[in-house]
This record gives structure tokens, sequence and C-alpha cells, in this order.
């Protein structure tokens, strides 16, 4: 038996936290084992990855390497966390995983989808998220909610441009895979958007 | 104008930094611009990431993850180091480059070679390095040399048949491409090392 692997996408602000926490309650009602995770981190290893990623640096980063760090972080993260989880039945909601790759490194730092493509094939094998809720905002309300969280980390320094190219990826995966991924509007009020987020766990369990 | 790639590789204990300060000081002492350097490392970035890899630690890492984080790091050092240094006509003495990923990580490891191809032509382009010096010594003898150096890190930690494959795939490279990497007995006494060292160095700029 294997569980579901579900990922949160989106830019910053557009609630990923809260309605991960959504999701998890209502399948731990169930009876459902849920893993939470998140990219990159997830591990110890994929967790000071993470750190060296995020924190603020005069060393401008090359794309490559950037790109290179995120999947080193997410290969320890399959092996040691998401397939032994899926293996034995539970379920892994992971905030963020290759979509963001597609979105931030491929649309944001505008690096060709092919490297990207090619760096999930050889680290992923056939692992893909049974269900991506991709949670979408303008780029204007997400950031203005994010900025009122506090300091910014180095991803989140980029400019506003940056972030339009990245939620423009999200959404081009969202039309090419349309059967993976719901898009759910995350303007209205909470009780919309999890009825939403219902709906789309709903469409997962009939498939 | 452009200067020489010259890379040193050997596994620990063959005496790499003593034969790479030579090389440094007999191209110094002709004017030319030298940068010394290393891998994993190199840059801020890239001397994190080999933290990462080099200390000990309980979590088991992923082949794959401790083959990306490398490449990575080399990323970054290509960028910002090595290309630069190479166009503005500088040498570049680096102690270990890829020929250590398909020794280490696909011969160490036993990791294909086929990932560790992919990788170097993704990250490199046609960036190889114009000569290797391979400075070689049984596995024994290396590791008694390196042992009296004192405490070991993570990868001297591996067993001793761990560095006999390691050797193994260094001497098989050398074969592979013996215009490039020239192997060096590092069993003879210095001056002896040294002359086979300056032997490659002449062959190189008459090349």
């Amino acid at each position: 038996m294997s569980g579901y692997f579900i990922t949160l996408e989106g830019i910053e602000g557009v609630g990923k936290t809260t309605n991960l926490n959504y999701v998890r309650e209502k399948l731990e009602q169930r009876g459902i084992e849920v893993v939470v995770t998140r990219e990159p981190g997830g591990t110890p290893l994929g967790e000071q990855i993470r750190e060296l990623l995020l924190t603020p640096r005069d060393e401008k980063i090359a794309n490559m390497a950037e790109l290179l760090m995120v999947f080193a972080a997410r290969a320890q993260h399959l092996e040691s966390v998401i397939v032994p989880a899926l293996e034995r039945g539970a379920w892994v909601l992971c905030d963020r995983f290759t979509d963001a790759t597609f979105a931030y490194q491929g649309g944001g730092r505008e690096l060709d989808a092919e490297p990207v493509a090619l760096l999930e094939k050889l680290v992923q094998g056939s692992v893909r998220p049974d269900l991506t809720l991709l949670l979408d905002l303008p780029v204007e309300t997400g950031l203005a909610r994010a900025r009122a969280r506090g300091k910014p980390d180095r991803i989140e320094s980029e400019k506003h441009a940056f972030f339009e190219r990245v939620r423009t990826a999200y959404l081009e995966q969202a039309r090419c895979e349309p059967a993976r991924v719901a898009v759910i509007d995350a303007a209205p009020s909470l009780p919309d958007v999890q009825r939403a987020i219902d709906i789309a766990l709903e469409r997962l369990e009939q498939a």
C-alpha cells in the first residue's frame, strides 16, 4: 500500500502554512498517518542546505549552484523521508517541491527548463506528487502579507518582477498538468479557500 | 589569451599539497599569474558546502545528494574563480576536480558513471583541465601518511576497500585519457617525483 504525496505551492504570502495545517488536521481526523515536511529542507542536511540558500550574503550565487543545492537537498529528502513514508502508507504533505524549482529557478532566475527537467528525472526517477495545491494570489497581495511577517530572506529580497515570473511559471505548470495541479484562488475568505481545497482532495481520492 | 587549467589528483596522503606548491613556485618564478584553489571549495559558498560534506555526522548522506553538493560547489567555483582566471590568462592549479568525483562518488561509492558524466556536461560545458597530475601510491602507503596528519574527516573515515576502488577509478581515467592525465608515481624521493612533474609540464606547453 502506498500513501498520497501532496505538495503545496505558491509565492510568498499565499497562506501555504495555514492551509497545510488545515489539510493535515483533516487527514489526521480520519486516522491517516500524515508526514508534514518542507523543501528545501526536511532532513538535517537539507535544513543546512536551506540555510546556505536563504541566508543573505555578499557572494553572488551562480544559478547552476543554486539549482544543484536545491536538488541535493531533495535527493536526501526523498531517500530518507518522502519515499519511506509513502511506502509505509503515510500521506506526505510537503511545503514546496519541484514545481517551486521550475517556478523560482526556471521562472524567477530565467534558467532554461531543460536542466531542471533533467535533474528532476535524475533525482526523482518516477516520483511525482499525486496532487499539487497551487495557492494563487496577485504578487502585490502576497508580498504585502509576507512582508508583514518580518525580515525577508535572500529569496524574499528579490524584486517584484522576479515574483511575477515565478507566479507566471507556476500558472503555466498548472495549465500543462491540470489533472495534478489544482489552482486554488487564495484571495477569498479562508473558508472559501478551504472549500476549494476539499474539492481537490475529494477528486484525488476518486481518481 | 587563456591560461592553463591544471588539476592535482590522488587519494589521501599522496602529496598533493607539497607538489601543488612546487608547481606554483615554478610557474611564479617565470612571472606567470597562478591561482591556487581546491575542490570542493574555492569560494565562500563552496567552502561551506565542503564543510557539510566532510563533517562527520550521524545522518547517512544519500549518494545522489553528495554528488549534487559536489557539483553545486563546482558550479560556483567555475563561475566565480576558475573561468574568470583562465580568461585573464592566469594559470589555475586546482587540488582535485571532476576526476575526483568520478573516483570518489563513482568508484568509491559505486555510483554509475552516467550521472557523473551528465552533471559534468551540465555544469562545466566544455571546460576541462588541460593537464591532470595524478599522484599515485598504494592505498596502504597513502593512508598511513594521511593518518599521521590527525583526525580523519567523513571521507577519510571510509574503509580500505573504498580507497582501493577510488585508486582503481583514477588509474582507469588515466588509461582512457593518457594525453590529459599524467600518472606520477609518488613513491620515489621528492626530487624524483618533481622531475616527473616537470616532464608533464613541459609536454603541456609543447602540445
